[in-house]
């Protein structure tokens, strides 16, 4: 299933760049627990530090507890962080929020405070954006995108169920809806218009000719921008 | 100078992504001065917003000022927003600071400031960055590194001191020392070991074979990482 290949790749990565320590957000869903075992089996659990950062009133209990519940079986060490105090003063910036500004603000506060562990500790900070995801741009530019190492970033979301399944994750985490958790109720497969069994085929085909094709197509084109470095004016 | 063909580019790239808008640092200093001149140039004053994020007992009032009175002569939009609070609560968090992640959290700070803005008027954020400052990865990653379009990028920054006397831009600005202003008393030259004259002669040469030229090709390759995008496992 590629998991030996993939540990290894994480480990030369640590080495040559002379760190021992490793930082990642874990929400409770399937992405980040899958990368921080990969993590902690490339580089020991004693050197990766988890830190869960529920906003109250949004991120589910459940999800939290399952978060911490990987961490006690895994042996990572972690950190509980609610980021609504950091929004609460960030909201009173001297300009209306709309829902774009306000669900960016969140992902890009738990980047701040993942880089300021990194920083603080000699670590570095993990991605856990999977290949459909990256593909679509389907993530927070400058938020959940800001990593130094995405180990899971040439997976497709249904490799990465199936992979889970053959490392026997708990069943319950391969089996969560799939959500990035930045308001109630908030669903991939949702706002993606199609479950990702059918994305997947399109990503992997790349054949764009069908009606959700175009669709990802027309997504692929439009967050192009989140998945290279800034245009550099000539 | 050049200064009509970057002008040219900004505004194609502002067309060509269908942005009206454009949000950008303003800290006093020759590089985001030169910058904002370039961009209300290419899509006009009225689309302009500076944004002035000093620091209380770090940032000069001078800075301040003279950022003000740039965007009173340039007639940009303009809000002044101090930092302090928002970092206040982010150094209460459970452990323990450094220099590194003291000094990166303001520039991360107001990345997230920059694009609260953003995504909130639709606009683009523009990066302050010189060709000298990216190629020896003297910046923070995902702080002042992050933005959407960096209109000096292929500037050195010797090339950026001529083209503000082309341009007829304050003296006062031009010959202000650089400094990226995250604590009293820094200086670019001095971190970096050099004058800028001399770096960016090694730097457009391509010969780093001097002494001075061995330790920027050793910045370089240990920033690397800031340059590329993250490093995705395979």
């Amino acid at each position: 299933m590629g998991a030996d290949k993939l540990i290894k790749g994480i480990k030369t990565y640590f080495t040559k760049h002379n760190f021992k320590k490793a930082v990642i957000g874990l929400s409770g869903g399937l992405d980040s627990a899958l990368s921080a075992y990969l993590v902690s089996k490339a580089i020991g659990n004693n050197n990766v530090t988890a830190l869960i950062m529920p906003e109250k009133s949004v991120t589910l209990k459940k999800d939290v507890n399952d978060a911490i519940e990987l961490c006690k079986k895994w042996k990572l060490n972690y950190k509980i962080i609610e980021i609504n105090k950091f929004l609460q003063e960030l909201k009173r910036l001297p300009w209306q929020q709309n829902k774009l500004s306000d669900v960016n603000l969140k992902a890009r506060v738990r980047a701040v405070i993942l880089y300021n562990y990194a920083n603080a500790n000699n670590a570095l900070v993990v991605g856990t954006s999977n290949k459909s995801e990256l593909m679509l741009g389907y993530f927070t530019k400058y938020g959940d995108g800001a990593c130094d190492i995405k180990v899971i970033g040439n997976l497709y979301k249904t490799d990465v169920i199936n992979l889970a399944h053959y490392l026997k994750l708990p069943d319950k985490i391969i089996n969560k809806i799939p959500s990035a958790g930045l308001y109630v109720g908030q669903c991939d497969e949702k706002e993606l218009g199609a479950c990702y069994a059918d994305i997947d085929k399109i990503l992997k085909s790349r054949n764009f000719s069908s009606r959700l094709g175009k669709k990802l197509l027309k997504r692929i084109k439009e967050n192009k921008h989140k998945t290279e470095l800034p245009f550099v004016v000539r």
